[in-house]
């Protein structure tokens, strides 16, 4: 996904929330799993990093110290994550959804797909985390549960009941926020 | 590393030198890793992938499409290359040097040598693929011995010698011409 450097949302308060769930307010569910991988590498736990966004340089100047004048966001033709966790590679795509009922399927790529299909292919774990945020809520998905809904006839997308039934609800907790590995080792067995 | 793009360079031709390693002259370390790559996806045999290069974005025009009009190249936390062949988490960094004698460290980030050390712990595959431009020799060497070196005491280089003795010369080839795979099994054992 193309992201592109934003501000602060505003997010509106809710004060039956537990304080867990209100701390991730605002936070962008990047931030979150970078927080929770930041957690991970510092207790030993996984080594999950963040591919930089890709940017295609036109113009340097380099009479100011290589300064960048011209260049443009490109297509992550891979994954926003991956790394290593028990010996084991991981590849995995982080996405947000506003509806409630589906996860559209219109801004994952033909290349990411082919990407996770790849990964599976050779033995990676592969999967999706997606936040519905009408519910503040986060499922990890197996990727192959979203390649075979891509791949697949008819409407480009994945019902919330799919999720429900095949995917883990990821519980929000205070540190990480965002403690996404324990649905990912119950999913795949690890 | 931070790269910048650059021309072609202009290589002396050298009779004598076998037509694949020919092939090879003016071509960067980085293209000819990657087009093996390219060779091991398209052949089913290991997935691995450049991470892009970090860039700090200053300023966006959005007004031109989302132009980039102020931006800097970032140092690359961790390493240039990662992927999955059968299972295993793969994790390397691809040098240059036009020594002789020996492989300067140098040019090794402290960042990437805790990124190296992480990566061993939590059981992946993590290498050097260091080029003698002066031999036209390629050689991988894992982690771990430049992880000595970089943390040793005394001078911050690898004798050429460790390379022919700890790590295995790549023998050039037609396609993919940097076939370093091969010497990746052979060094661990995979």
């Amino acid at each position: 996904m193309v992201k592109y450097p934003d501000g602060t949302k505003k997010v509106k308060t809710n004060n039956v929330r537990a304080k867990s769930s209100a701390a991730n307010r605002g936070m962008e569910l990047e931030k979150l799993i970078s927080a929770a991988n930041d957690y991970y590498l510092m207790n030993d736990i996984a080594l999950i990093t963040k591919r930089p966004t890709p940017i295609n340089v036109v113009k340097i100047d380099y009479a100011k110290g290589a300064k960048i004048t011209n260049a443009y966001f490109e297509k992550q033709s891979t994954t926003d994550f991956n790394g290593v966790y028990k010996n084991r590679y991981f590849d995995f795509e982080a996405k947000s959804t506003r509806l409630k009922t589906s996860f559209p399927l219109n801004n994952i790529y033909e290349h990411q797909i082919t990407h996770l299909e790849n990964v599976i292919r050779h033995g990676g774990i592969a999967f999706f985390i997606v936040q519905f945020t009408a519910f503040d809520e986060y499922y990890v998905l197996p990727a192959s549960d979203v390649i075979a809904a891509y791949r697949g006839e008819g409407r480009k997308s994945i019902p919330y009941q799919t999720f429900k039934e095949k995917g883990i609800l990821v519980p929000l907790k205070l540190n990480p926020i965002l403690d996404y590995l324990p649905a990912v080792i119950k999913l795949f067995n690890l």
